[in-house]
């Protein structure tokens, strides 16, 4: 297997991601490789820096990046040669298995869906992140940013995506799908939440267990919830603020550690024909290092060939 | 000047309404009287067991109420004689200056809409919630929950009319208005927000500040924050929860301690001819003090006649 890491993505790259990079592979199996896609040079100076074992990586050199800031779409047509373009290049031609990377979320999802394109049936790739739950366990919320404006079916298929990525990567079974509302009955809602709660609830593709509202995110109610991206992305960036807040006032707790995002490693892109993982911007090795090996899990569990059943 | 105040209406009514009355009356003007909506018998009661001064008070017997459950529209149509509907008659009726509940929040949404109905100009009226800031201060946010779907229009009109409830009530000098959104940039957002951009941008009727995204909740960059009400109730509901885990876990904060909605004692209905005042379900006696003195300031500041002239 190899899994393809973009070292020139994030705040703290390449520093960041080749150091990360470097404790992952202390966990890889002897057949699993990682290919570093980025500067060389510098690459191969922080491995000797830190003697690490140069059997487990190869390399792509580029030096061309695509920065945080920069237009996905614009970005991934002009610059081909950017870390990643030559990921997602190396991805479509199967020469990786799954391809990581700190940097533009948008060119990312972008990239993917240029590349090795979306699974035949899915209508839209989804972005997901990792819910800690009072009482122990973790959720999957999605989508968090990939499409702003959804409509029902949208969601019917975030539930469907989340329901196999909670099985197959986090042993979830027959995971429980929830639709994020502003009301617990049937008919509470906004026109898209409204339409999308029959649709679930008389669908057998996943386990409907009806609306949560915001105040039940961390409640052990539910494995998946579901929402437009523009509300996902509100949730996903206030909790975050919550989570720095209570790290500035000093305030230590099993559950709020539990919100630190390095353990997580990142956010996959589902929907892909390949396994893609998006990592925060502010990625330190410790998150790099979590996104490679939740790649890893992504292949290992066979999580693609599942999504594309699902979808047939 | 008299208030209308529900006493039936809460989970901890009538005695947290009574007990609360009783509070606020501790502070008001000897012109100005509450007038207690609800069981005669009872309030009285209670006021005796609190020997509470009986000059601040007037009675309109009733024992007809609106659940917390019902459906709000129904039950204004066939509970004529329940607090909530007495309430509005009376308002409408010239009987009451402000009318105040700790309710069903639906209900006294479609009362005012139905009694003393929406300001001429004012599409859609909008609910609003206190958000305090890290810095000290507080911070406005609106709609969270009158409307689930809205149109660019309806978020232009509720900057304005948060701008004129920060100015009038919280005093707070050309309010810097926020579009609430996933992005910093103008053309980032789902439809909605990326319609709407331009609109606040170009109109003089309000100081618009650009987007924020949801990580900037609590951050010292704006006074009022527009969404549209399935976005806000996401946002007010999540942000409680926080609030409960930390009161949960024991952490103690001046920050956090904002969060105590008892001290901003409920949420305007902004748009309505009259000040109408809407308590959390789980009102104190606290919070129903504070929510009559809310009503109290929102008759004192005339801000009903600012939002008329600023629609005419």
């Amino acid at each position: 297997m190899k899994i393809g890491l973009d070292i020139m993505g994030g705040d703290y790259a390449p520093k960041a991601a080749v150091l990360g990079a470097i404790e992952a592979c202390k966990v890889l199996s002897p057949n699993q490789k990682l290919v570093l896609i980025g500067d060389r040079d510098i690459a191969e100076d922080i491995l000797k820096q830190n003697n690490a074992d140069q059997a487990c990586f190869e390399f792509v050199h580029t030096t061309e990046v695509i920065g945080m800031g920069e237009h996905p779409t614009k970005a991934i047509v002009q610059k081909p040669n950017s870390s990643i373009s030559l990921g997602f290049k190396m991805l479509k031609e199967g020469q990786l298995q799954a391809f990581s990377s700190a940097g533009n979320t948008g060119a990312m999802l972008v990239g993917g869906m240029f590349s090795v394109k979306t699974i035949p049936g899915v209508v839209r790739p989804a972005m997901t992140t990792i819910v800690p739950k009072l009482k122990g366990g973790l959720g999957i919320l999605l989508d968090v940013g990939a499409n702003a404006d959804c409509k029902p079916d949208n969601l019917l298929q975030f539930g469907i995506l989340g329901s196999l990525l909670a099985e197959s990567v986090y042993n979830i079974q027959t995971p429980r799908v929830a639709l994020m509302n502003i009301g617990e009955e049937e008919e509470k809602g906004n026109l898209l939440t409204q339409a999308t709660y029959p649709l679930m609830k008389d669908t057998n593709l996943l386990n409907f267990v009806g609306n949560i509202e915001g105040r039940d995110l961390f409640s052990d109610g539910f494995d998946v919830a579901v929402c437009d991206g523009f509300t996902g992305n509100v949730i996903l960036k206030l909790a975050e603020s919550f989570y720095v807040i209570t790290l500035k006032k000093g305030f230590k707790d099993e559950f709020l550690d539990k919100f630190n995002y390095e353990q997580y490693g990142g956010s996959p892109i589902l929907g892909l024909n390949a396994p893609v993982v998006v990592g925060h911007g502010i990625s330190n090795p410790e998150a790099i290092k979590n996104m490679v090996l939740l790649a890893k899990n992504m292949v290992e569990s066979n999580l693609i060939e599942k999504i594309k059943q699902a979808f047939h």
